[in-house]
Formats: structure tokens, sequence, C-alpha cells
């Protein structure tokens, strides 16, 4: 598996992966019915830097990654990833977070911190403790998900 | 003192108060470079809304309220305060705050969340507790402070 920069011909792969996760509503903080046009421009906006999972020419996988915040904010990152349902438990989510831990160190980002991670997405939240995210906040009823009513949110830290 | 929607003739007002704070760079994580234009727009934007704390024709304070998070995240919502130099210490903050947690709650809005309360600010943060905020995160060294160097910033956040 190869974890490189999306380029624009990726679009139709990328959004084969990010719709199928922002139409469920049950991860992510995006409105489940933006069009195509609106997730592909969040997912690939100028704001972010943009990778893809490539394995035999198949896109399983990608993550974006962007300053946090600006000014004496901004040696903290943010990052965000979604795999391909039919290529799940398979390391790719581990191994485009491994990818990002290392590339934003080599950017000079001291730190990365996941805003909003939902509590009932028990996966993330184990794998991201065991590539050295803490919990080092709780957001009281932040999210509501579509099966599970009012959840608590995240926030999720790491030191680089 | 009245608080009420900020009009584009408060334009040159807001920005007598926002850009010595932004210029500054201690309590707010935006770019303190940034021009006078980009200034106005990050206040102003489309996906704010913006008020104005006005007392005998002078706009003494002006704060911001958008939704933090889109999809399920869009029933917690987001501020931001600015009072000016001249005028602190005299509730305006204060009279903002307890502004915007009553509009909220007429918005249908469930909770208020602060993102990035600069833990040296500790007025600020004193100001939030006093109004029933809580202390849900703290993101270690995320604020490089000009004067102190790398310093938590807290998240905080109140049921409304």
């Amino acid at each position: 598996m190869q974890i490189r920069r999306a380029e624009t011909a990726d679009g139709p792969a990328i959004l084969e992966i990010i719709l199928p996760t922002i139409r469920e509503g049950a991860t992510y903080a995006l409105d489940p019915h933006m069009s195509e046009a609106e997730a592909l421009s969040y997912w690939m906006g100028p704001d972010k830097e943009t990778f893809v999972a490539e394995e035999n020419g198949d896109i399983l996988g990608t993550y974006i990654m962007r300053a946090n915040q600006g000014g004496g904010g901004r040696h903290v990152c943010n990052c965000g990833y979604m795999t391909r349902a039919s290529a799940t438990e398979r390391g790719v989510a581990r191994s485009m977070c491994e990818h990002s831990l290392a590339y934003a160190a080599s950017q000079g980002y001291r730190a990365m911190q996941f805003n909003f991670v939902v509590s009932t997405n028990e996966r993330a939240v184990r794998l991201w403790q065991s590539v050295g995210f803490e919990i080092v906040g709780r957001l009281p009823g932040a999210f509501l998900h579509p099966a599970h009513g009012y959840v608590d949110a995240l926030v999720m830290y790491r030191v680089l």
C-alpha cells in the first residue's frame, strides 16, 4: 500500500469513499445532505492537504491535514481519515494515521489534535489511542447520532 | 448598554476593537498579521452572526456566533467576544456572553462551546466559569503565547 498526495484525477474514487460516510452521519459532524461537489470541495479544499492510500491501483482510503488553528495555534495540525467500506479491518486507517504523524512532524507541526471523535466510534477511539493519542476532552452530548441520540464527542491529542 | 446585530456601517468600529486584539496575538489563535479586510471578513463573514454592544452611540464590544460543527454537531454553537480596550472592566464581555447564551437558546442551540481559551487569559476563564462554563478539555502547549511561550489552551462548554 502506497500513501501519496491526492490528485484531481482521484476525485471520483475519493467521493466513493467519503460520500457513504457523510451520508450515514454517524462518525463525522458534517451535513449528511451536502452535495457531491460540496463534499469534494470540503475534502480537497485549498486549506487542506489531501492524501490517498493506494494498492494495486485501487484507492482504499484518504486523509486530510490542515493547521487546526491560526496564529499562535498553527503548530498543531488536525487530520481526518476515511477508509473505503470494502477495505476495513486491513489496517488502512492505521497506516494513514502513521503516515500523517510522520508527515506532520516533517512539516514542523508539534502536535496533532482531533477535535471531534464521536464517542460511539469505539474502534476509532481505540485505534487512535494505540498510536499514542490521549483523550484530553469530553464534550457532553455534542453529537446527535442517527441511531443512539445525543452522545459525547471526544477531543484527542498527541504530541509529535 | 444595548446589544444588537452588527450592520455593515459598524465595520470601522468593529475593526477598532478586533484589530488590536488580533495584532497582539495573545488571546485568539488568529494570524496577527492578517489584513484589515481579512479581519473584517473573518468577524463579519456569512457563516457567522455578528453582534455589537453599544452605549451612547459608542461600540464598546462585539461578538460572533456560529454552529461549532455541522451535521450531528450543529446543535452546539461557538462564540467569540472582544471588548474595546478603553472599555474593559465595565462588564461588557459578561453582558455580551449573557446575551449570547439567551440568544443561542432562543435559536434552538443546546450547548455553547469555546474551542480554544488560552489558559493564561485567566480573567476570561474566570468570567466564563462565572456564567456556567466548565473546562471540559485541556490542550497541552497548543498555543504559542508571544510573552509566555507554549501554554495550554482550554475547551470550555456550557449546556443551555
